[in-house]
């Protein structure tokens, strides 16, 4: 019977709804906001590239997840992230770029994952990075820790801790240690918290390592505390390797840097099995965990890297940044209940409803509100009074006001509050003043 | 000796530097800004679709255009617009949605067309939809004409022609000359303005009509003059023919209603012979032009359709709409010399030059001028004064202030205007609202 196709997307690919999609905009539009105050370029690359371009450093993973395929004799990838994208524009555009470049970007990349929950295939990356000349002064990684800071108070959040390591301290100590297997002891490291004190020796045993050796990295993994206790302790390990050394006075340094930032000490601290990106950052790292979410895990995470175009350019561009996976972030807080579930489907502010007879006064009177900058609509079909009222009530429109001839002829309109019911008589200027409150 | 690929782009693909970008960027914002004052929703749609739903219902020469590829089992592609989507999201999630139903999109499509200057294989395009369930009053229509005139005018024209049609007309004469060589017949139509009176007759005998009939189509063509004299003119056309009618009747019927909104009449005129989407509009047609720039053809165009969705549904959805081609509007703009060439390459309104010892009264500083919502950028590199001033004056920040110990034991500011160069000495609110206006 049916000679339609049945509408449907891929799996693994967010959509929402109006009322999600209001408000995932506005997380959006806060991240942005905020990296804009901290003097951040927005740029904008395009989502197609050529696959020599974004292949031209990368492991088997990520070929194994972009999109690639021809078009003419064209090899075409999609982006996969906006890191390789901005070393390419930094490159190519050199010239004509003021360095310290700092840049923001916000759009969709594109990854074939497996799919699984919570996982997506296009999802809104929402980057900053700071990329220098040669050089690059270390209390850069300081004021990225004040953006993020920044980001997620204005984003709602008090509860949330950005943990800062150095890659430094441990590839220092992995250097001094001696050791080959590094990224078996990794894998050991990051089941940190997920398993017991006794259960994580044995499975350090279990890599090989000498016993002298893992007692070692049991004494580094112990080191808790505050961020000048943390330092202290690290300094006084006795491990003699410049890298180590160096990774620590990085650390000190950022640190007390951020002191100058006014951050809360309960919104960061110094963890330093932080594992991530071992291969690409060369200093700073960070990741951010919100306390309320902890399952969640890192919502925010990047670091300073030594080179960031060399796939593209001699030119030696440090550089340091982070990145918001927003449509993984959206998705989780949405499943743990953090987002509102108000259901306001539109950005209108106001439903005026016009008689036959007042048409011509309605769009006036609307076209006045608007001018003021509020999001206004008339309501133009034909029926029930009831209907049109029930219409703002299922958008979640917070007022509305009828048009009749008397009120033109009183110039006073009767606004309509559709949470409370409640009506007051006013003039086209209160009516702007009492919208432009909410 | 270079061991790195060469940076580029496809040819075809738009971007920017961030001058034009931040230019671009404030055109999008202005679009979706008056989109929003209407009421209009955002919603946002996968870049990726199922081949099966995005090509449903499509011509060879969208098929040949199109980005389309394979991905583990899955046919893929990339959509070449934002109308498809919508009909496939409307009938979707149809049941979760209020009708009518108010909808707005910008973002990226994807065109393999043929390369030349000034088209792109991938550009934005900012859609406008309403779309009614079972019907949808024609007032819509002209409110749709009403958004078009508002966001030109939010974008700084005041000289532009938004000609409009209505579909039947057209069909409805064709039909009443009984010729089956429509399409010949509009090939020449759309080359009237650019060939004289004599020409053009001579293209029509060519292709083969009758001379009673040619001379029909020459009065057709010629109708000219305000809005209410070329309705006349229609209507005394006697053309027997009901669709025609239909066609003067709506026409008549978008007209009167855009009186009421107040549009100036410098702004719109009707034009029979739009013949843009002969397939797909069934009502009124809009197209747009720039009077100062009348080479770049039609920058926003759109129309009335009779069913959306029907590929994917078998409710009746009829609707309105209209798309603005961004990329292609702001390359032309440029190339017209119609965007400033003035270089502000940053949101930065202040850079905060701290000195060593006043670090930590910097940070706060500029911690207070960011809270008040003003992008704020400090200094951190160690270089001459000469060149932190250089700095603010290529990235085009518009304000500089120094924080020397004297300052801070003052509590008052130098701020320099970098334009005038000009100096005044403040107190932080008065910097903070300073800034503000500008």
């Amino acid at each position: 019977m049916k000679d339609y196709t049945a509408p449907s997307i891929l799996s693994g690919f967010m959509e929402l709804l109006p009322d999600d999609q209001i408000k995932f905009n506005k997380m959006l539009e806060t991240i942005k906001g905020t990296y804009e105050r901290f003097g951040f370029v927005p740029i904008d690359t395009p989502v197609i590239e050529k696959s020599e371009i974004l292949l031209a450093k990368s492991g088997g993973e990520t070929e194994k997840q972009i999109y690639r395929f021809n078009k003419g004799d064209s090899d075409l990838s999609l982006r996969f992230d906006l890191t390789v994208p901005l070393a390419r524009y930094v490159a190519q555009h050199f010239n004509s770029l003021t360095f310290p470049f700092r840049r923001y970007q916000t759009g969709k990349v594109f990854r074939g994952e497996r799919a699984q929950k919570g996982r997506f295939r296009e999802f809104y990356q929402c980057d900053i990075d700071i990329v220098g000349n040669e050089t690059l002064d270390i209390i850069n990684d300081a004021e990225i820790l004040s953006v993020i800071y920044s980001t997620f108070r204005a984003l709602g959040f008090e509860k949330f801790k950005i943990k800062i390591s150095n890659r430094k301290v441990l590839n220092g100590f992995f250097e001094y240690l001696g050791t080959a297997n590094k990224s078996d002891i990794l894998r050991v490291i990051d089941k940190i918290g997920k398993i017991d004190g006794k259960s994580f020796k044995e499975e350090l045993v279990k890599t090989g390592l000498k016993n002298d050796v893992i007692k070692k990295i049991i004494a580094f993994i112990n080191i808790k505390g505050n961020v000048d206790s943390i330092i202290t302790q690290l300094s006084e390990m006795e491990i003699d390797n410049k890298l180590f050394r160096d990774g620590i006075n990085e650390l000190k340094s950022v640190c007390g840097y951020v002191e100058y930032f006014n951050i809360p000490i309960s919104n960061y601290m110094i963890d330093t099995t932080i594992a991530r990106g071992l291969d690409y950052y060369t200093g700073t790292v960070y990741e951010t965990f919100l306390d309320d979410y902890p399952s969640i895990g890192s919502v925010c995470s990047g670091g300073r890297y030594e080179n960031l175009a060399q796939s593209y350019t001699d030119r030696k561009l440090p550089g340091v940044g982070i990145s918001i996976g927003l449509t993984r972030l959206f998705y989780q807080l949405k499943e743990a209940g953090f987002i509102t579930e108000e259901n306001i489907s539109t950005p209108t502010k106001l439903l005026v409803i016009p008689m036959e007879e007042t048409m011509n006064n309605a769009l006036d009177f609307a076209t006045k509100i608007r001018e003021a900058g509020i999001p206004t609509e008339i309501f133009f079909n034909e029926c029930k009074f009831a209907k049109k009222f029930s219409y703002a009530d299922k958008l979640g429109i917070p007022y509305v006001v009828v048009i009749g001839s008397d009120e033109i002829a009183a110039k006073e309109f009767k606004l309509k509050d559709m949470k409370t019911g409640e009506q007051k008589t006013m003039r086209t200027e209160d009516i702007i003043n009492t919208l432009k409150t909410i």
